[in-house]
């Protein structure tokens, strides 16, 4: 098995959300496995001195414009939130949570989380909206609630999370790494793709 | 013949260069002329508050050597030349000067500037360099001289080509419009054929 691929974003990332519908898939076809790391985005922005695409001017405006259509494109749902950015470290913490006990739950919870956010609408920011889309995978609301509000360690590892991809160099989502060589944005799947194929171009 | 597709760039823009390789085909297998717009970026990154992609830390990075592997993606040269970016107003006043009289020879004029720049690293704000471009396509270098540091008239033009940009959404390089469906970035172009083919989708 050749080395695992590196999945940064943050459950808010529209365009995540579209690079997450895919590149297990992707990555499988080239017997590759896929490491997801959930991190905040804002914090990263705050960093870098950028700021949410949707916020810009003029930018933003079309941006809301080219997820639907990108979404349309790679056949895929989507409908953007009326919260949106939201915030994620619930979602982010959970993730890391499950994956300790039940890596193949935590994924499948992290797709839940995607499409409840950009297909249903839903505002996982909210937590009992959280452990509802947790309880729908048969995950003990109670004990995920403790976890993400309470357990001092997971913050923290969220926290490094987020400064081990900015050391690799994030600074958006989705963020993907291939042996080194890094890929920014959904649209870069196709090149991720050829990557992938002949082991560099 | 359907409308014809709008193209705005800037001579200085590595995407750009990258999508006016590929749009008059693309646009043509689909029964559609490109009306190419060359704008002074720098101006509308001055009214949006916002700079060039290559001088914002760490994304600035990331994108030259996301320059070089979409040229390799895309089967085309690409070098990024070592003064960049670099103003463009002569490039862009003497393709209007030249559309004006031949529209053909200032398409392989534009052509001949965005390759003089990202193939062979060439500065073409330095007049005599753009000159000896223009050469290259039997062009009148003492005319265009003349034409592009004197006349009033063109540079206006240039201008009012910028804001007349700004007012149909253009916020960078290369935005295309299909029927007043926009496209942004050079990485869209599959979209575009999809548009192109589906009138839609």
């Amino acid at each position: 098995m050749k080395p695992a691929i590196d999945f940064y974003f943050d459950f808010s990332s529209p365009y995540a959300y579209l690079a997450s519908e895919k590149i297990d898939a992707l990555a499988a076809r080239h017997g590759r496995a896929v490491n997801w790391h959930p991190i905040l985005l804002g914090v990263v922005f705050q960093a870098r001195g950028t700021k949410p695409l949707t916020l810009i001017p003029v930018k933003g405006d079309y941006s809301k414009h080219d997820f639907d259509r990108s979404a349309r494109f790679m056949g895929l749902p989507f409908k953007l939130p009326e919260k949106f950015p939201l915030p994620t470290q619930y979602a982010a913490r959970a993730y890391y949570w499950l994956n300790d006990s039940d890596a193949a739950l935590a994924r499948r919870f992290a797709h839940g989380v995607f499409r409840a956010v950009f297909v249903e609408g839903r505002d996982v920011s909210d937590l009992p909206v959280l452990l509802e889309v947790a309880q729908t995978f048969s995950i003990d609301p109670q004990a995920l609630a403790v976890a993400v509000t309470t357990d001092g360690g997971l913050k923290e590892r969220l926290r490094l999370a987020g400064e081990a991809a900015m050391a690799r160099g994030v600074f958006g989502a989705p963020y993907i790494i291939i042996d080194g060589e890094p890929f920014w944005g959904a649209d870069r799947l196709p090149q991720i793709e050829k990557w992938l194929e002949s082991g560099g171009f």
